[in-house]
């Protein structure tokens, strides 16, 4: 089984708000960069799949706001696939300051689209993708 | 009980993303903005709580993001007070085009603290507003 | 001629910073939202300028932050065509608070490209945008 | 003379628009990233400074948009001191992209202020850090 990096955000000044702390709509974006990366380092990024024609938009989140982070905090991100299905996935992510407290905790679903808009069959049509990321979701099982 | 009026958000071009579409992050944004404007209408807005040292930090959200939404798409936002407690609160949303179509609906979680980040004790401290909330959350009592 | 009604942007609390003020990248973007605004007025909106073929990105910018806002401050915007030649054009921005106070002026240089990429000849090929974006860079010799 | 390493931003899927391209608004945001991670690498990062009770707000910037850059590209900037007086101070900005290309260039204008927005009298008050930005701001004579 590969081993999956964290993901580093730093959090930005621009991304902090007047209460003196990380504004809460910026995790919703370092999902998406740690997401972003995670694939890349399975070999699947995103450019890679929008060009095989599948598209895998964000349909629900769930999340959890624990701790308040702020300017210059490196953000260490866990991300994982939590489930994998024929014509959807979903993701969790952890995030931890740098002292080992969690701050932030979600679940994204995600469908899988073709270009056109209509639910992709990975399975059938892409086997290999669909390969990938069973075993990722069943990490146990290897 | 007080008329709230749907709040208006307009999509910028600065919100959508290569997919052609608004990027799902704005959402949780416009939440705020909807928020924002709701609590400004019942006569206790942001500026109001924090100087009476209340602050409402969103502690969790669950949503779903149902239809894309793009550039130039106004969006009507409902917001509603859908919990009320002592120490903490809940807020709904719904958001939908102008074709009336729903487009994401979500819910988010409120701590109330004080300017020292600790649990503010609403009905003690702050009668009025432990009474103002408590009616909004019980609509259906009036 | 015809009356361009100002533009007004509240400031959101998600676009404030840890110094308490609004962060100065907000305003890039209000120039946006304020040209948006301007050319949907004067019948010639992005959307039906992109369906025509002719794009025109940012391609500079000049701007002085003069005064600070914050949170809940109502903005007006006056954006007008302070230049405009066949193959380029400039927006000019004075943004003021509700007290009159000019918190920030801008000027935004565009060029006119084809959806290709390639420089749009709006004389050649658009002649009636060529003429309604000349009469208002020279609004005096009206 | 200190070696000052360049800053890389990798472009994120949420800084693009429907373009297709880097929405402009984010370079702005990049010369912030860019700025903390050169005060940071010289010895005087953000938060030693307004602990001394000095902050530097953008009060101008001017820059050119030369080429697109669009998701997952890796954006290498330099900044650098351009210019460094008892009340205020310049920083210019190049970005390229891997193959070298330059995309964008900016000179950002800063004002030194106290905590309570006065200017602050970096020369008297702070000799040291008056003394680190002189040399940053005049290399060619170190």
């Amino acid at each position: 089984m590969q081993e999956i990096k964290e993901y580093v955000h730093t959090v930005q000044y621009y991304e902090t708000d007047k209460m003196g702390i990380t504004h809460h709509s910026n995790y919703i974006r370092w999902m998406e960069e740690a997401r972003v990366d995670f694939l890349a380092q399975i070999g699947w990024d995103y450019a890679k799949l929008e060009k095989l024609g599948i598209f895998s938009p964000v349909v629900g989140i769930t999340c959890e706001f624990r701790h308040p982070t702020t300017f210059a905090d490196r953000i260490a991100i866990r991300a994982s696939v939590s489930e994998f299905r024929n014509v959807s996935m979903a993701f969790a992510y952890e995030m931890r300051k740098e002292d080992g407290t969690v701050v932030f905790t979600a679940v994204s679903q995600h469908a899988f689209l073709t270009a056109d808009g209509r639910p992709a069959r990975i399975r059938r049509d892409h086997p290999d993708v669909f390969e990938a990321f069973s075993r990722l979701a069943a990490p146990e099982t290897e």
